[in-house]
């Protein structure tokens, strides 16, 4: 806050929006807006307000030709549609002539409209136009947004948001973020606006909005940006009812309760069953399978023994403390046994049943939400397959027992993605330490799984499918600090106005924004996958790779063609090619033939024995100016394809034994030979494909966003 | 040609080119550029010249304030960089002035600048700026270009390109093309600018630089489009020497040699050798190992028998008529063996050593093709794999066999993409008719392939990489024809700036702009892939699926997280969603439980037994108002991965032998047993994948992008 009044800002905030209150109003009239805005120091032209002809003659004399005239009215909020504005007015019986024409335009538009009179504006006629707003988004909270304005821009929707309050570092960075912030700076000659001024102005949009929740939106629509300061010109304010922020535990309480429910010490299956085919069936096996060494309590009230292990008739019945209830029956059973569950003390239930919120009956869902609460019960589901955590060989599902233990954690909205998740991991033998279910999240969702991985020992990654937040600032707050520890991935389904529609008839849940969660996730340090496949490479790659140590990517290639079609995917991936010194050149030349191209990519050229590729490698690995390499593999049968991997590892291990731990990705182009050899640069730490020469390059360009974002660089 | 002066247009424009070249001039002066424009019937702004200060004065006042001051110099070409432009002008007194002072910044620009006078023009004040330009493209000759105008959308370069001439259809596809044409259309209440006066202004443009191709480049920027006419406020036009068009056989030619050289009744291997390791042996042992059943005729001056075939001496000594010449002899030996052979009467000669232009040798290339015209000869390569036609079993290359039959041509500019082509095509099984090397492209280039491939029965589609075109026109103009019949899809290497300067060093070839090679590529019907590998799986893909006849496409899935993700995917890849409406909604809803979701994506949920997704399944493929369908499968005990993929190839078959052929692709999510189920899927021509929705919908989305370019739709 930076501008004081006499009467103090917030008061005098406050008291026209217990005004507008008072009056049974949401909107604020033009005049209430800009007192509104001018009381936290943003600026707004001279104006003033004429309620007849006459009056708008001697305003506009006043304030000085040329000027604006615009309809003042409760019940007009889109002037310009309802001809309510009169640009350009030069003189007193344009503005006379101006005022009537209004009017009339008014009652022609809205014959009920309740006229308060026409305000008469100072015309600016220098500086970009900017909008600058803040608006009450239904997954983050109050969050700014800032773009150009103009209807060129509309159409393009060149805009950019964040998380209120907004720090001015923040704001200033929205300022320069948007694509065509080019044009703030000054181009051809023009002069740069006050970059600073506008930086000011959205910080103080931030600053209102989070001093009084019930605006629900702020439109400062446009704002004239000069050299030397930023203007709102027009100010739109709606209020509207304060919703209440929801309810978060601790992270002490988070972790206490995550630990308990990762770590069990026992485990209850409440529905558990000895007949095959049943979940309850499924999960039994699953869990001695999996190899689970903690304490297993079947439950069901007409078994005594399930695979070998005594039954209880409900789970009060246990003599043993238990972490973790297991719910394997129907949905109208869950809140009995869940009141159960709760007075036996455990940490967490996880609901696989369907039949709740997903499927309409959100009233039962509530009800067990509401036994969980009053028992300190967390609840995972309902509706899901359950969940694995590798370290403790627990494999609580009905699909089947993983284990191949990582460092990759991953959880899934769906069910059906929980299972391409598994299929892949297997077929790729990928090193996971959780895969979660987290299906309705009517309770436990993505920011306290973060919360647990985070500190987690066994996990070096979280990878994330999911359709919605229930938290959104919860989520981006726990990303915020997570992320610049550990690298998270989120896929974010429902993306497209198509796909968020799709989202909303599988959960119900209000689709987000796609442009706002991609300013705010980034922001938080998440790396967006693009699809599926890529949230599963990126999870399965990028913990493969060590961090690198700047933004120097060299390719290293026999294949010319292949150096092309890599230097494509460095610039889609946001990867710097370096610019290589003359000192690095002639030491690349000394070991290529003459035809090839040193500079970067480094042509080697396709006939070369293995010693080529092995010395330069080794000096892409030796000078410290070089931090990442991307190697183009061509089949010959002078370096055939296994030859060709068995080097590239043994290089890299022996520069790692030297202390040296560089990214090192490859394309393998060949015969079908190629596969395999990828499969043995991937088992030891060099993430490479065939047949492709973009896989590898976007692995490491999710690396170094992450990197950065985590301020590793 | 619309407008007619009485001297005729193409004279006024004769006169002032020639006049500007007797001057040695190459950029016209603003009057001249738009005596020119006005010629071919372009509207300008009233203006004149003035050579003094008070001329200025009564110029302004007959045309009319405001008016605008533009320095007049043929030394000055960016006038505003140069202080030599004043708008705004108001009155006699600032006329005045204003001529002192842009001719003083004039001096102060450059002081040998000869200054002609300053330009008087009227002042438009209304309308929105548009630049339309005309320029000399190195791969595509003579180019029309169309955007936004302003510094705004400078930054954003929101600019289309079509080629020369351009017809007035192509030209409202450009003005109606821009991604923010909605601006021209008329967004929040303006007028609709007049796109017919803009079309019909682009056109004569392109009859401009058609008629006189001297024109190197025409830039009216801005050309200011008001509701009832489009008027080329600024003109530059510069000339330069006349590019002389490259030379070309014409169709009937190309079939000719094309047809010996892809089906020959004999080859000769010139350097063909005992030695394993050797490319000549390699050649010899891929002819006959590869089950080549013409003549194959070993030339080698040391041998007398080569893998048991008798060896002449020289191509000369072969007592038979030779079609293809294999060259496997160093560069140095190429000209005096390929006199030889162009002596002998060969239709192509198949070059496989490098050491040509690619390596800097140019001079040893041209003589190279300077033989092989004097004697008819067409060349492949040099610097190639060399190439395969699979009816003929025909290997001429040093890689290995390639034995799998079927309807994808595939060509490489590079020999590493063409071994990654190699290796995934045997990998995938994917049927192949013939993949060609092209390499330095001294000859036979992309559009004599295509002219053969046209024609080849063999051949359903046919997919390409290159990193430039050398006839870019040629490729056009072929490629429109050609996509009418079979889709064509082309990978262009060196997308990028950085991936340009790679193709720089590697071809030697000048790097096209990628907006000129997007935006004429599509115009001639070819779908562009995004990377290697979508080349790939568009090429194995896209012949499997039947073309749609509509764009109703409807997501059937068993996994609600699939739908949302699937439907993503639709809009990435341009795919609508069908609307479904209410009579099929029930009838789907018949089929699903009363929790699934109808609608589109059609939800059957994940716990269905196979006759859900059988019966879904059979009605999307019944009801006419549906044309293509993606599946999104679950894994579950209920119904397993092959289960699921046994009863789609068996109700896919059943709608077949009825008679209905609609594309169909499938997304599997589940354990490692979907990657077989998908193979069986794609086996019996249903496109499917396991672990991604991305990549079906893209493989579909690349037929309809087909279709749709060839008027299928």
């Amino acid at each position: 806050m930076a501008v004081q009044t006499e009467a103090g800002p917030r008061t005098i905030v406050q008291n026209i929006l217990d005004a507008v209150r008072a009056e049974g109003r949401d909107a604020l009239t033009a005049p209430e807006g800009r007192a509104v805005v001018e009381a936290y120091g943003i600026s707004t032209p001279g104006e003033a307000l004429a309620t007849n002809p006459e009056d708008a003659v001697a305003e506009a004399t006043r304030i000085g030709f040329p000027v604006v005239l615009k309809i003042v009215s409760p019940d007009i909020l889109h002037k310009t549609e309802a001809g309510g504005v009169l640009v350009g007015i030069k003189n007193a019986a344009e503005a006379a002539d101006g005022y009537r024409t209004i009017v009339r335009n008014a009652r022609h538009h809205n014959e009920n409209a309740r006229i308060v009179g026409v305000q008469v504006q100072q015309m600016l006629t220098q500086g970009h136009e900017v909008i600058v707003g803040a608006v009450t988004d239904p997954t983050f909270g109050k969050i700014v947004a800032f773009g150009l304005g103009g209807v060129l821009v509309e159409v393009l929707k060149d805009v950019t948001f964040r998380l209120a309050p907004t720090s001015r570092a923040t704001a200033k960075q929205m300022v320069e973020g948007i694509k065509a912030a080019e044009i703030l700076r000054g181009v051809r000659g023009a002069e740069p606006v006050d970059q600073e001024a506008l930086a000011t102005l959205i910080s103080r949009v931030s600053d209102l909005v989070t001093d009084f929740p019930e605006i629900s939106e702020v439109d400062l629509n446009p704002v004239l940006a000069t050299s030397d300061k930023a203007t709102a010109v027009d100010v739109r304010i709606i209020v509207g009812a304060e919703t209440e922020p929801p309810s978060r535990f601790t992270r002490e309480e988070i972790l206490a309760s995550m630990n308990r429910i990762m770590r069990p010490a026992s485990v209850a299956v409440i529905g558990a069953s000895a007949e095959a085919g049943k979940i309850g069936n499924s999960v039994m096996k699953n869990l001695v399978d999996g190899g689970y060494q903690g304490r297993i309590h079947p439950v069901n009230p007409k078994a005594t023994e399930i695979l070998g292990l005594p039954a209880a008739k409900t789970i009060t019945d246990i003599d043993d403390d238990v972490d973790v209830a297991i719910f394997a029956i129907p949905a109208k059973f869950v809140p009995q046994a869940l009141e159960e569950a709760g007075a036996k003390g455990v940490a967490g239930a996880i609901l696989i049943p369907s039949g709740f919120g997903e499927t309409g009956n959100q009233e039962l869902q509530d009800e067990v939400v509401a036994i969980a609460r009053k028992h300190g019960v967390r609840i995972l589901g309902p509706n899901i397959y359950g969940y694995y955590y590798t370290p403790e060989h627990l494999s609580a599902t009905f699909c089947t027992p993983y284990d191949v233990p990582g460092g990759v954690a991953l959880s899934s909205q769906s069910g059906g993605i929980g299972m391409a998740i598994l299929g892949f991991s297997r077929s790729a033998r990928m090193g996971v330490s959780a895969i979660v279910g987290v299906g309705n999240k009517a309770d436990l969702d993505e920011d306290d799984l973060l919360t647990f991985f985070e500190d987690d020992d066994h996990t070096q990654l979280i990878a994330m499918h999911l359709e919605d937040l229930k938290d959104g600032r919860a989520f981006a707050e726990t990303a915020q600090r997570v992320s610049k520890r550990k690298p998270v991935i989120v896929l974010k389904a429902g993306r497209t106005a198509a796909g968020a529609k799709a989202a909303g008839s599988h959960t119900g849940a209000l689709a987000g924004d796609d442009a706002v969660y991609d300013d705010i996730l980034r922001e938080s340090g998440v790396i967006r996958a693009p699809g599926l496949n890529d949230l599963l490479e990126y999870a399965r790659g990028i913990p493969q790779l060590p961090t690198p140590k700047g933004e120097n990517v060299v390719i290293i290639t026999g294949a010319g063609g292949s150096g092309v079609l890599l230097s494509d995917a460095c610039v889609d991936n946001g990867l710097s090619l370096m610019r290589i010194p003359d000192d690095l050149d002639q030491a690349f030349r000394a070991y290529i033939p003459p035809f090839g191209a040193a500079g970067n990519p480094v042509d080697i050229t396709g006939g070369e024995p293995p010693s080529t590729y092995r010395n330069t490698i080794a000096l892409g690995l030796e000078d410290p100016r070089i931090h990442a390499l991307i190697l183009g593999y061509w089949h010959t049968i002078v370096t055939p394809p296994m030859t060709f991997a068995e080097l590239v590892v043994d290089v890299v291990d022996e520069y790692r034994a030297r202390g040296i731990h560089k990214p090192v990705v490859a394309s393998l182009s060949g015969d079908v030979e190629v596969e395999e050899a990828s499969e043995h640069l991937y088992r030891n730490g060099i993430v490479a494909y065939p047949y492709t020469t973009e896989k590898p390059v976007a692995v490491l360009g999710a690396k170094y966003r992450w990197a950065r974002a985590a301020g590793l660089l």
